[in-house]
Parts: structure tokens; C-alpha cells; sequence
């Protein structure tokens, strides 16, 4: 079925690896598939990962594991191996894509000398070509293992074609059909070519209905497309239609979650894709950033209060509303911010005007605030004996929801606008801004109202 | 290449069904994707949509439009079409998951009448099958639609049974082995059957380490399992071995991104499912449980303060610094929170104790709350006339940023624990939780160093 990485197990393995018992522990690396073992090296210190990685029999399983491995073990790994290794025992054996990957995390001065090295002269061209484009495009994702039969061939012509370029490529989702020039005509499935009568032409049975996208393309905008159109492999293609490589669908799920990783830490205030296993360091230095912009903005926020010195010296109770104000105008932005983010991530909210979206939002803020405020109302009516605190209260958490979902909408639209990823507008930003213009609206209220009443 | 849905298609379009331009209208409907006209359809009336569905006259594309809608335009538009024309201008040429899907989605009265309108007899069959599972295991994300080959067969018999059989099955991945009882044996890909020697038997040639799931296992870990080995397709199988199905990764791509949403919308304090486009009402029901929640906590936290009121009125330069200690906390709190999450979800922090991440979480947290507090000091040094003030609210700032942080690590664990979603620990939970702790430490803080500086 599928492996589950223990506790036990790993301790277990520790203990061959100290023994140094080789054939347990190649018997043991034989039978784990590629990514339990990039699982796994991540629990073990680079020694006891560069003996098991040695071990390894199996070139092709070598060469996926070191696909398989982040990016943080993957360099670790690749700063002890030789030259030599790295270009015999992993590049000749890997996809195009991972392979230029593999070549790209390798420092300036080792990516020429690992290129000579390789044996495969085809592979270093193609891995050459790769490492041209953009990583962040549909260029940097592509693979150039593809399997294409002419648009003039025969059904048996094809077949043999295929045959023969088939050794390459470890999944053939889609055969692509092109013609003379290789340009890119539509695809063709395995079983329609197994289900053909003999003779029957490639071009009165293909399907010229494809999508496919240029190799410029953002990585986000190809995988939106492919799981838009529930796509497993997309053909890349050059500007005048020629086909180049294609891209995998699992390249294009890494793609999403990272997208949604990246809006998720935006969202808590960390500056880093960083997980709990990480070094301490590194957590600190993800969490620092944003923690010191919530300082200065809550420093900024405190200075100005203190304009206020007076109002809440003689009366007192103001004071202890200030983190309900400032909490509740920070939920409301959030909620209105994240909205807007998620939206414009999926493509759900890209049409119509921004003015229309604040009205829609204003709408909402209406009905929470006055929901919100009604409650906070009944609370103090009962509870304090301060009207003027009561009514300042109410009406100030109402009007710091409305300004903080406006304001929450807005920043984010305003963002994508000026082309900077709007989800910046979701972390401490948002609640810290909010926190400062709610405490000014509060305290403002607070010196009408209370003269007044 | 692919499809645009701009705003002035959609008015042209629009146009031409006010003409009742049918001919014209069936045109552009032939000539869009299924899952452009499922997009498409989320921005017009029913009345439009409608007119236009019945006017696709391709029958398998008016089925994947179905099946692409997302839930609520669907229920929309189930109950405007009869049980007729759904079951067999619809059901009939579906996936028998997208089939399951749809049945499910009707009313329970409707449902048996529908089911009893389908006129292929397999098809229904399938259906009753997979209403049978739970929506969130892998029994309620499989088809029925697979290609399975005999493990005794040899490799003619094999192609002429996947010839008969490929009529069912859109996309074939894999063709599964299977023995005498339908027990899954492993797989064979149908390049690997075009390139065998003639009376090669499928014992010999198919690939026995198969990665399959149970019927019974939770959607969210089979998305991690297809996720992790990249797979395009799991079987899934019954208690004894007996092959019942296929998920593809479309599906499993969807879990992937509704899960990651829920804990986007969690952190945000969003309760359900929304867009921007939604209904205003749906968008405040989404929103207000939140609201509510961070509000009594909130409520609760001004009467925490009050309790502290003779020293806010004789000391009242502590109420400015009320925000900052609260949105700190908040901040840290979430930091902390969001990374357990995100490991729990990722699997990366399945394993080891509790008290282990929590020390780990603690020495983040000191550096963080030691450069943060100096800062702080380091300001009210230079700009405030209080030292007690000055020293209050830097040591109050550290303890407040390792408090939160804990508070952070711990409750995540610990709902994960007891089975509860951890995601949320993320959203207004845990700041206002924070807030009220916040509010009581630096009051403490306040109380004790006001009386001894």
C-alpha cells in the first residue's frame, strides 16, 4: 500500500547506518519509493543521508530522490557530492525539468562544470535550453520529454514513432501532433491510436482542440488554466507556435500550493516560507519583519493617544474599550481584506468596478456594525452607568467597522492595481492600520459625544 | 489557445439571447469549452442560463458543464429542469462520480425518481454504489470508469479487453491488474502493452508496487498521498484487496484547494464558504459568527480592564500603550498558530513531543520579545517622562510576545489532539484570547512596577 515514516523506523535505520551495515540498509533503500526517501533524509543529518544516498542502486530512484528533496536539503546534499556524481548519477537519469532545477540551485561557478560533465550530450542541450527561461514561467516549468507523431503519418507510422521515442519519456499523457515544421497542430490519445483501422490517417482522427501556452506565460496564470480546464500535462509552445516542451500536472499543483502557502503566511505575518522544523534562526528571521512594522504602526498608535491624554484622564472608562475598538476594526479589515485576496487569486472577482465592490462592502459592514454596535449598546446600557460612554462606544465600534471593511476592500483592489500582490494587505498592515484610524475615530466620537451628553 | 470571458462577450452574448437568436447562440455554444460555459453561466440570470443550456447540443459537453458548475449555480439549476431531461440528457453521459455528485445534490424526493429515469442500467447501478459512500473518503471522490486487465491474460488478450472497455473511460492512466476475484494486483501502461513482444504475459511485464487507498480513507489523506507521489490516479480498493474504483487527480487537486481555503478562510475568521460575488446576505451570515465571537471576548477583556481602573486614572500614559500590548500579542499569537497549522496540515510536524515544540516556540519567542521590548525601551527612554512607564511596558511587551506565542503552539496541538480542526486556533480565537491575557499581564506588570519605581 504506502509507506508510513515512524519514529521506530528512523531509529531503527540510525542504528544500521551507525553499524554500518550495508546490505541491510541497501536492502532497506531498495524497497522505499523515491519520496518516502526524500522524507526521510530530512529527519537525518547530512551524513547518515550521504551514506543511504550512496547506497542507492537504483540510478533512476537516486535521481528522484534528489528531485523529490526541498530545496534546503537538496543544497545541503549537492554541496558534498563530486562534480562528477552529480552529473553521472543524478542529471543523465532525471526529467529535463527537475534536472536544470537541480543545475539552477548549484552555485555560478559549479553549473558549467557539472554541464560538461554530463555524458547525455542531448540532455545537457536540453537542459541548457531550460535553464534559459524564467523559472516563474510556463519556460521554467517545462519538461522536454514529449512524445509527438506528424500531422501526415498513418495510424502504424505513428505507432512505431511512438515505439521508438517512447524510452524517454516516463508518462505519455498526451501524444502531441505537429506538422513539418513542428508546430504545434492538436493531440492525439493512445487508445484512439490502438482503436484506429490500419491506414487510417493521423490527420482524420486527431483532436485539434488544445490548449496550450506560450513559454512566457506566469507559472500562476498555467496553473490556473490547467485546473481550470482539469488538465494533466499542457504543451508549451514558442511565439510562432512551434512546439517546445510540456508541463506536468504535478508541477502545476506545486505551483498552487505554494501560491496558497505564500497567502497564508502573508496573512499571519510571516515573511518566510518556513515550517516548525526549521532552525531557530530562520524562524526568527521570518517572524522578525512583520513583527517590528506591527510595532512602529502600534508605536505610531500610542503617540497618538496621547494627544488625548486628557479625555481618558478624566474619564477613565474610555480606556477600557481601546482593545475592543482597535480588535474589532482589525477582524473586520481582515475578513474584508482576505475576501478581496482570495478573489482576485481565483479570478473570481476580476470583472466590474472597484467602486461597486466598496458599495457592496458597505453594505455588509452596514449590517454587521449595526449588529455589533446593538449588542455592545444593550451590554452597557445595562452595565455602565455612563450613558455618554455607552452611546460613544456603540456608535464608535460601528463606524471603526464600516471604515475598516472600506478600508480592508480597497487596499487589496488598490494593490493589484499598482501590480503588488495584495496580500500584503491581509497581515499586520491591514489590522495595524486599522488599529491607529480606529483609535483616532474612537477618541474623536469619544470628545463629541462626551461634551455633548 | 484558450478562452477570455471579457465583459463585452458577455453583453454581446446577452444581446443575442434577448434576440432569441438561437442559431447564433447554439454557434458560440458549440464553440466554448464546457468549463468556459460553466464560468460563463455564474454571470447570467437563470432564465438566461437556461435558454442556453437547452440549446447545447453536444450531449457529453452539456454533461461536464453539469459537472463543472460550482455548487450553488447547479442547485439553481436542477430545479428548473425536469427530472427527464436531467437523467437522461444529463446523467446519462456522466462520469459516474460527477453522476454520484449531482444525484446527491438533489432533494431526497427528487432523487429516486431521477435515479429511476436513467435508462442505462450500469450507469444507475454505479450510482447507488457511490451514493453509498461518505463525501469525504475516497469511496465519495472515486468513478467507477477504470481499465482493468486480467493478470493471467497475455498481452493480444489484454489490448483486445482494454478495446472493448475503452468506450466508458475518458482519460486512461493507468490499466489496472487484477486477478480472477478482482483483487488489485498492480498496473501496466499502455505504452509498456504496445512495446511487448507478442504472447507476453501481463505476470511478467506489470507493475506490482501499486499505491491504493481504501474505500473508507479520509479525502484530505488521500489528497496528501497523490500529492506526495505524484500521482495521477489512485485505485481504490474494498476491505479484502477487490478493486472498486479510481480518483483522479482533478479531484484530489480540488480537495487540495478546498482544504487550503478553509484554513485561509478560518484565519480570517470567515465561517463559510464565500466570495465576493456572492449574495450580500450569504456574505454577512459568512461573517458575523466571527465577529460575534471576537466581540463577547472582547467584551469580556473591557471588563477585565475595569477592573483596573483606579490605576488607569491615576497613571493615564498606561492606556496608551493598551493597543500596542493587545496587537502584539495577537500578532505573535498568530505567527505561532498559522505555522503549527500549516505543519499539521503539510505533515511536517507529525512527529515528536508536544513540550519539545513548545521549548522551540519559547526560544523564538525570546528573541523576538527581547529585540521588540528593546525597541520599545529604547523609545520610551527618549520620548516618555515615566521610567515606571518605560519599564512596564517593555517587560510587559516581552511577556505579553511569549505568552502568545506559547498559547500559540499549545492550543493548535492540543484541538489536533482531542480531533478538533486546529485551523481554528488561527482566527479570532486566539487574538482575542490573547488580548484578555495581554490585558491582565500588563496590567499585573503595571500594578507591581507603578507601586515599586
Amino acid at each position: 500500500m504506502h509507506f508510513e515514516l515512524t519514529k521506530e523506523f528512523i531509529e531503527n535505520l540510525i542504528e544500521i547506518i551507525n553499524k554500518k551495515d550495508d546490505k541491510k540498509a541497501a536492502e532497506i533503500m531498495a524497497e522505499m519509493r523515491a519520496a518516502d526517501i526524500a522524507e526521510l533524509y530530512d529527519k537525518l543529518n547530512i551524513e547518515q543521508a550521504k551514506y543511504l544516498f550512496l547506497l542507492l542502486e537504483d540510478r533512476e530512484k537516486a535521481a528522484d530522490v534528489l528531485a523529490e528533496l526541498d530545496d534546503n536539503d537538496r543544497a545541503r546534499f549537492l554541496k558534498v557530492l563530486p562534480d562528477e556524481v552529480i552529473a553521472s548519477k543524478f542529471i543523465d537519469h532525471m526529467d529535463s525539468d527537475d534536472a536544470a532545477d537541480v543545475i539552477a540551485d548549484l552555485p555560478d561557478e559549479r553549473q558549467e562544470e557539472v554541464l560538461q560533465k554530463i555524458k547525455d550530450i542531448d540532455q545537457a542541450g536540453d537542459i541548457v535550453d531550460l535553464l534559459a527561461y524564467d523559472e516563474d514561467t510556463a519556460g521554467g516549468l517545462m519538461g522536454k520529454e514529449i512524445v509527438t507523431v506528424n500531422i501526415n503519418d498513418d495510424v502504424e507510422h505513428a505507432i512505431a514513432e511512438i515505439r521508438r521515442q517512447v524510452d524517454e519519456v516516463d508518462d505519455i499523457y498526451y501524444v502531441y501532433v505537429v506538422d513539418d515544421d513542428y508546430i504545434l497542430k492538436g493531440t492525439i490519445s493512445l487508445t484512439k491510436l490502438l482503436l484506429a483501422a490500419k491506414g487510417t490517417k493521423i490527420k482524420d482522427i486527431y483532436n485539434d482542440d488544445v490548449i496550450y501556452v506560450k513559454a512566457d506565460m506566469k507559472a500562476e496564470e498555467v496553473a490556473k488554466l490547467s485546473d481550470k480546464y482539469d488538465l494533466v500535462a499542457l504543451p508549451v509552445v514558442d511565439e510562432i507556435g512551434r512546439l517546445l516542451g510540456r508541463i506536468t500536472f504535478d508541477d502545476l499543483v506545486d505551483v498552487m500550493r505554494e501560491e496558497a502557502e505564500k497567502d497564508y503566511q502573508m496573512m499571519s505575518g510571516i515573511s518566510e516560507d518556513v515550517e516548525h522544523s526549521d532552525k531557530i534562526w530562520r524562524l526568527i528571521r521570518a517572524r522578525l519583519p512583520w513583527l517590528l512594522v506591527g510595532l512602529v504602526g502600534e508605536i505610531i498608535g500610542s503617540k497618538v493617544l496621547s494627544a488625548y491624554e486628557g479625555q481618558l484622564a478624566s474619564h477613565a472608562a474610555l480606556a477600557f474599550f481601546l482593545p475592543l475598538i482597535a480588535a474589532m476594526g482589525g477582524n473586520s479589515g481582515v475578513q474584508s481584506a482576505s475576501i478581496v485576496v482570495q478573489g482576485l487569486a481565483n479570478g473570481t472577482i476580476s470583472m466590474g468596478s472597484t467602486f461597486k465592490k466598496i458599495l457592496k462592502e458597505l453594505s455588509v459592514a452596514m449590517v454587521n456594525g449595526l449588529i455589533c454596535a446593538a449588542i455592545l449598546f444593550a451590554y452597557n446600557f445595562f452595565f455602565s452607568d455612563s450613558f455618554a460612554l455607552t452611546v460613544t462606544v456603540s456608535v464608535a465600534l460601528f463606524s471603526v467597522i464600516i471604515f475598516a471593511s472600506l478600508f480592508g476592500t480597497f487596499v487589496p483592489l488598490t494593490l493589484h492595481k499598482l501590480k503588488i500582490d495584495p496580500a500584503i494587505a491581509t497581515g499586520p498592515f491591514i489590522t495595524t492600520s486599522n488599529d491607529i484610524f480606529g483609535l483616532i475615530i474612537y477618541m474623536t466620537i469619544g470628545g463629541i459625544l462626551f461634551s455633548l451628553l
